[in-house]
Parts: C-alpha cells; sequence; structure tokens
C-alpha cells in the first residue's frame, strides 16, 4: 500500500517538498506515513491532462462511462479492508458508519452508471414541427463543461469526498475531475483515488480523466479554482471555504459556475400539540440526531424553535438529560474540536443565552459531548451571532412567544439545507404559514423527523438558499446533481449523419423517455 | 397616452428630479418626452413591494397565471398603434421589424402561458419505493426565486426587453419582476409596462408583481442588484454591462444568480468545398445577415472563417460588393453609433487587417453601411483585440492556410452563441474535428444558414461558454428559460393535505407527463 505521493493522471508523483501527516483523533497522535503537497507545476500538469482528456472523455458512450464507474464500486469494494481500517485511523468515526458511508459511495457510482448508460439523461429535445414548415430543425441535448475541480468533506472522507457524489455525478456526465484530497484523510483519500485510476486504466480512459492532489493548505484550492481549463468547482465544507472558492471563480476573467454546499443549522419547529405526549420519543431522537458523528453532519439540527410553555420546558430538559446520558465522541480532529469549543463557548456567553447541561470535560483532547442551550426569540432575532453554526454536537432551543413571534423569527434565517416540523397534521394545517415561511429558507422539508440523513434518490434535494449552497439551483445528492456539470447545446439543421446517435430522428421514434418532441 | 414617471407596483410616480430624453435616430434629435429618473426610495419600494407580492404570487395557481401572460399578451395587441409607432421613434427600426418583434413577444407571453397553465413544468417526481420499504417518502419540485431584476436589451425594444422573454419567463415561474426600463426605449417600456400594469390589475395580482424603473446611467440598476430583497438578475447587452452586475451580484453577502446574456461575434466556417459553385448565394445571403438590422443583432456574424484559395478570395470580393449595395442604415442610437465608428477603426487600424468594401460616410450622424476586413488566421489568432465584438454591420473575414490552423484558430476563441458551418456533409464529416472544436465554443451550431434568427422554441438555445453569457448552464430563449429562476425543493414525509397538488399522490396516478415516479 503506496501512500503519500500526488496522482497527476496516471502518475503516482511528488515533486514538491512540502509535507503533511493526518491525524489519529481516538489515539489523540499523528498518524506516521507522510504527504507531499503538489507543487503548481503538478497542478498546471493535472488540470492540462484533465483538459486534453476531456476531448475525448467527453464523446465516449454512456455506456463506457457506466462500465468506468460501476469497475470503481467495484474496486472500492475489493480494496474495502484498508479503505475502512483507513478511514477510521484518520476520521475516529467506528467502523459501521465507515461501512456504511462505503456503501453509500458504492452506491452513488452504481447509480449515476445506471442512469448514463443509455444517454437518455441528456435530455433530447427536437423540434419535429421543423418538417411541416419553414421553421428551423433544432435539436438540444446536453453536454458535459469540462475538467471539474472537487473538493471533499472534512466529515464525510467516502460519500462526499474523492469518489463522492460530486466526482461520480461529474464523471458521470464526461467532465473529468481533479481532486484537491482533503487533508484531515488524506491516505483514505489515497486510496480512494488509486480505485479509481485502476477503474480508469482497465476501462482504457484517457489519462487525465482524473487526478488527486494532496494539500495541507489553501493555496492548491486557490490555484486550481484560478486555472483558466477548471471550468467547475464542487465543494462541500464551511461557508469561509466555499466562499472564498465562489469568490476566486467569480473573479476570473472567465467566471465558472461553483457549487459549494456549505453551512447550515437545519432549524427545527415544534408545534404546540406535538409536545404533549410524544416529549419522551422526541427527546430521545433529538438527542439522537444531535450527537449522532458527533454532531458533525451538515444537516445536524443547530436550532430547535418551540412556544413557550410548560411542555417545551419539559421537553427541553428531557432533552438536555438525555444528552447528557450521551458518552463524549471524539470530533474528527482537533483544529475543528478547537473551533467547536470555541464557536460553542462564544454562543454560551451571548447575552441570555442558558446553558442547559452539564458538559464533561473530556480528558482526550478530541472528544466532546453534546450541548443544548436556550435562548429567548426576541434575544435570537436580535442577535445574527446566535444564527451561526457551532459545527459539532450543540443546538440552540429558542422560546417564541405565540406563533406570530415563531414566523418572525423563521422569516430572519438564514438559508437552509433543511428544515424540520414537529406536530399534527390538524395542526399545521392551522399555521400553514409557517410551512410556507420555512419553505422560503430551506431546500428540503420534513415532517415529524429528523434532518439528519440524506437520502440518495432522485427527489432528493441537498443544497438550499445561500449560504447552505452557492446556487439554490441545484441539488448535491441524487441523480439531478448531474445538472451541475451541464450545459444545453442545439444543433440546427445538422443532418443525422454529423449528429450523436440520441439526437437521430430515429432515436426520437423509437423511446420517449425523457425526450420531448413536439 | 402618459409617459415619463415609473411604475412602482401600481403606482405611477416620480419623486426624482433627474430627467431625460430618448433620441429618434431617423430624424437625428431628441424626442420630446421626458423620463423622470428613480429615487433610491422608490427603487427601495418597488422591491419591497416585489417582496411581498412573491409571498403570494409564488403561490398562485399556473391557471391564473397563465391568464395574467396571456393578459399582457392581449393588452400589448390591444396597444400596438402606439407602441408600433413608438418603437420606430425610439430605435430607427422599420415598421416591419417592430410588428415582428411584438408579435414574437406576445407568442413568448403565450408559450409560457401555456407552459405554466397546468403546472407540469414543476418537474414533480416522488419516490414511491417509500411505500414499499423503510425509506422516506420524498417529493420534490422545482419553487420560484423570489423578485427578479430584469434589465432590457438597446437592440430589442420588446422581444428582450420590459414585457420579453426573461420578464415572460420569471412572471411565469412565480418570481415577481422589476424592470430596469433601457434609457434608449424609456417610452416603448413605459407604453409595455403600462400594458403589464393593466393586465395584473385585472386578473387581480398582487400590487408589486411588476414594477418599470426609469434609469439613465448605472446607478439604479446597480442599486437594483445589491438590493437583499432581489433573489435573481437577468440582463441582455454588453459584456462591459453585463459583467458589472454579475460582479456586484457575486459581491453581496448572499450572491444571487445572474443570467446575462452578452456578447458575441459568432464564427461561421467556410469549409473548402462550399465555395465551390454557391459563392453568389452565401456571399448574398451572409451580406444580408451582416446587415440585418444594422447588424445589431445578438447573433450578428462578425467573423468568417474560411481556407487561403481562390474561391475564399472571390468569396471575399463578392460579399465586399454585395454590402456596398445595401444602403446605410441609422444605428439605435448616436452612443452606439459612436462606439460602433470608434471599434471598427481600431480594428480597421490593426497590422495587417485589410478593409474589403469602401465605406460610405453618411451625412447622418446615426447612419452606417456595412464593412468587411480581412486578415490572415496567423495574425487573428495572435492578438486577442480582434476577437473584440464590434457591435454593428461589421464582420472580419479570417483566411486559414489549412484545417489544421483553422482548428487552431477555433481553439482560440471566447465563447459564443452561436457557431456555424457551411459545407457539404462529406466534407464535414472528414473535418469533423472542426465541428468537435467549435461545439465546445457555443451554444448553438447551424449548419448551412445564417446565425441571425432565434427561434422561439423548447429545442433552442441562446445562451454559451462566457462571455457570450454569464451562465452557460441556462438559455434565455425557449420555455427552459424558466429553469433560471427556480430552485428544486424536497417535502418528506408529508401527508397529501400539506402539499401542493402536484405532489399529492393522486397527480403521479392520474398523469405521467413531465413527472417522474421509480
Amino acid at each position: 500500500m503506496e501512500l503519500g505521493k500526488n496522482y497527476i493522471g496516471y502518475t503516482y508523483t511528488s515533486s514538491g517538498s512540502k509535507t503533511f501527516r493526518t491525524f489519529n483523533p481516538k489515539l489523540n497522535s499523528e498518524n506516521t506515513f507522510e504527504f507531499t503537497e503538489a507543487t503548481p507545476e503538478e497542478i498546471n500538469t493535472a488540470v492540462n491532462l484533465a483538459w486534453d482528456a476531456f476531448k475525448s472523455y467527453r464523446k465516449i458512450s454512456g455506456k463506457s462511462k457506466a462500465k468506468f464507474l460501476n469497475l470503481i464500486a467495484d474496486e472500492l469494494s475489493l480494496a474495502e479492508k484498508d479503505i475502512i481500517e483507513m478511514y477510521c485511523q484518520e476520521s475516529g468515526l467506528p467502523e459501521g458508519r465507515a461501512k456504511g458511508e462505503l456503501g453509500r459511495t458504492i452506491f452513488q457510482l452504481r447509480t449515476f452508471a445506471q442512469l448514463v448508460e443509455d444517454d437518455h439523461w441528456v435530455e433530447a429535445n427536437i423540434n419535429s414541427n421543423a418538417h411541416h414548415s419553414n421553421k428551423p430543425d433544432l435539436r438540444q441535448y446536453n453536454i458535459p463543461l469540462g475538467p471539474v475541480a472537487v473538493f471533499g468533506a472534512s466529515n464525510f472522507p467516502l460519500a462526499y469526498s474523492t469518489a463522492g457524489g460530486d466526482t461520480a455525478s461529474a464523471l458521470a456526465s464526461g467532465c473529468p475531475v481533479i481532486v484537491k484530497s482533503h487533508p484531515m484523510h488524506a491516505a483514505t483519500g489515497s486510496l480512494v483515488a488509486s480505485a479509481i485510476v485502476k477503474a480508469a486504466k482497465k476501462t482504457n480512459m484517457p489519462n487525465g480523466v482524473f487526478s488527486n492532489l494532496n494539500s495541507s493548505d489553501t493555496e492548491v484550492g486557490r490555484m486550481l479554482v484560478l486555472h483558466p481549463k477548471v471550468k467547475a468547482v464542487g465543494f462541500t465544507g464551511s461557508i469561509k471555504g466555499g466562499r472564498a472558492l465562489f469568490d476566486y471563480a467569480a473573479s476570473r476573467p472567465e467566471p465558472i459556475p461553483v457549487f459549494a454546499e456549505m453551512g447550515s443549522i437545519n432549524p427545527v419547529v415544534f408545534l404546540k400539540d406535538s409536545l404533549t405526549e410524544k416529549n419522551n420519543h422526541w427527546a430521545e431522537t433529538y438527542a439522537g440526531s444531535i450527537t449522532l458523528g458527533t454532531g458533525q453532519f451538515c444537516t445536524n439540527p443547530g436550532l430547535i424553535i418551540g412556544l413557550k410553555s410548560n411542555e417545551f420546558s419539559a421537553f427541553s430538559i428531557d432533552l438536555a438529560n438525555k444528552i447528557e446520558t450521551i458518552q463524549a465522541q471524539c470530533m474528527l480532529h482537533p483544529k475543528l474540536h478547537t473551533h467547536y469549543e470555541h464557536l460553542k463557548n462564544e454562543t454560551l456567553a451571548q447575552t441570555k443565552v442558558q446553558l442547559l447541561n452539564s458538559t464533561t470535560i473530556d480528558s482526550k483532547l478530541t472528544s466532546v459531548s453534546g450541548t443544548v442551550a436556550l435562548v429567548d426569540a426576541a434575544t435570537f432575532i436580535a442577535n445574527p451571532l446566535l444564527q451561526r453554526e457551532v459545527f459539532g454536537p450543540f443546538s440552540l432551543l429558542v422560546q417564541c412567544e405565540d406563533y406570530a413571534q415563531m414566523e418572525q423569527l423563521i422569516d430572519c434565517l438564514e438559508g437552509q439545507l433543511t428544515g424540520t416540523i414537529i406536530g399534527t397534521e390538524a395542526e399545521l394545517l392551522s399555521q400553514i404559514q409557517l410551512l410556507e415561511a420555512l419553505q422560503q429558507k430551506v431546500g428540503r422539508l420534513i415532517f415529524n423527523g429528523v434532518p439528519t440523513g440524506v437520502e440518495v434518490c432522485p427527489s432528493m434535494t441537498h443544497g438550499g438558499p445561500y449560504p447552505a449552497s452557492t446556487d439554490s439551483r441545484f441539488t448535491a445528492v441524487g441523480t439531478n446533481a448531474i445538472k451541475r456539470w451541464v450545459r444545453p447545446f442545439s444543433f440546427q439543421g445538422f443532418p443525422d449523419a454529423l449528429i450523436p446517435k440520441i439526437l437521430k430522428r430515429e432515436s426520437f421514434t423509437t423511446t420517449k423517455r425523457n425526450t420531448h418532441e413536439y
């Protein structure tokens, strides 16, 4: 098992001198293997290779792309033991989570393979009226944008990283991918990259269809996004990181699209009737959701909104008690731990914010237990700092005087990945304005559930108004994620011999699926 | 006929003191009526009204929106006489063009009315597997973004302005619209705005669903794009103008999407065999296309690429001769005329650029005749200034040594709305790399035709890689233009009673059109 170098296309190399190591949060020590930061020359070579690869990769058949994606999935399965072991060493997350995430990653790859296998995803569209009039014959379909730079997430070393949803959807669309490997799990990333490179070679993909660059700071990312031959960016991470990439991309002579999935506090609204009988159920459920994966989920419920009442008070106490019974778990990295403690303490130090549970200080540097605090709605509305995401197992409970104030609070929220409403159908029908207000703020609305857990299916929206994402018109999860990397293109007046099969007249008569003839 | 004030929602008002006039290019004099620039307070009021209107407008039925759009079309028809007269006074364009453009504008409005009438355009999508497993029930559809700021084009006072494609598609999607009226045809815009306001009132649309702001400089636009309650921008015009709005939007605390359709020189590639017999045909056709509307089309063919040969030389001379026979026509405005002369002369002054026809200096300040010039490919490739759009009836012919150099030239082009290839099927098949290279640069590729003329139909792509547009993933023309103003949204675990009709289970069993059940 070789580790530490970059994949510049098919070449495993490192000519740089700057090195870094990953960290084992469970052992509270650095891992032994060393990674060499990609040099400016290596970045440039990777992008130029991707550009050259694009010339053929954009044209290969859906069947060939499907074979490539399925073989990546196969190679990941073959390397499962090594990947899972490394994942746990670099993240501190339990083996069950690692296996689940690998399964999800493989499922995503196979889903995109299935999607592109028959080329119908290109939304081929023809104006056949052209044959009955003097109108031009126009045939439209979606074509890939070009090389995509992918920035993996700290909190999903597999499903949102090297071979995650961004990479799978970009490769499926016909775009080569250059991954800026996440420095917190560079070895896991390297093992995954090795699986992708193996699959690419075995299926005769062009050299440069995939590269993997090691990087411990922001310079490699900046250079990638500013490279003229990079045509789109996918990112999962913090608002600060995503916004920086967005700003680089917008500042280019030729601006390029950035889909950054960023911060969210995922508000949960408890209606009055919801807290009469099931308190215990919801307190337990939310104690679990808040602390799941040490709270390190984009969809972690960081804000719980209820009406000032005995029931909400009882729920708050229940929730705090339940959270106290959950053992402290390590965070992904000491940096995230420090960050969490800093933001949590800053939030707790705000006027009128009341800590609800005792927090245990774990002797291990990276371990934290869950924390919940309470504040009134007027204070929350007046203090924007209380809306800030505290990345980790933290949730702020907000108590409203009435539904009018609750609506006012929702109206002042920033964009979110998700919103959740807990209540009865009858009560929500009578307070439908809350649903409508929340819908304006989020990409996905959940009824009587938890926001954690993002189903991979075409009807999923994982995105939302800024800062949940940099472009709410797209989703990072589900087959529609491919739309981020393609553009519509029209052929006017071309004979069948000169255009792709999916646009030939025979394609419109043999099938109707996803084609639109009018 | 009242002119000069702003429509701030339903209120026809002007509290400002700065005024401006439009210009009659045919008479070479200012028009008499005066317009009052919108004030910062009026801008703010218009946006706040749009925001409030959005709360109800986003929810109204497709049928109601269709009625509104169709009534705008009716009101435009009723006002046809006044609109056409004013259009000609403010643009100098002939009546036939004015009538054609009004017809197109009305057609676009009715097309979007038809699109949204039955709500199927929202791409409703459900994972019905949820009923057979423990997977969540997820139902996805598209919802509108919020108030859209629309910036009309100088060169299409109707079809790409006040009630043009941006406005029609935004209103169809459920987004209120605030138009920044184009200062070169403010009276035409005001008449159209009046028709929209009448239709909005008659169909009981919320006050604020539409506003029309007068403005002769860039400040109103800047304030509009930076207003926190504006959620998207549509623009048609120059690269300078579109990029400025894009930069404002990207600099906001909450960045918003900008679809700016901007500059293009629309390269036309002549294959060798195309110039053996039909020289005369193509010379005449392109003389017409280059000078159509005094060359003031986004799709004007500003670049003609051929192989160095006796045939291409003969074609060049034919084209120059044909253009000389076409009478000088006035441009839309003295400012555009000055700009045209400046850019044309700067281009002609470049090394090795050879003027092909004598240009007549018309006594009227705003009139120009067509101009073509010739340069060799090596010079063109080496001098980026030669790629600059000269907005007006100008085209640069570029002579290549061979197909390899032609491909090299295409590779160095910026993004374009269109590309055109003139040739036989057999020859293009043998030079397919030219088609492939050109496809990477454009939104629409035309075979044996002219780029001028943009068919309004779903398979049209009017957009393209930067700087043709600021986001090649969308089109400004055709029903897909609505996608610029909507975002996917998912309901998870909601009972039928709480979600829109199109997402209820009954909708998925009664119809399959544009719904996707899996």
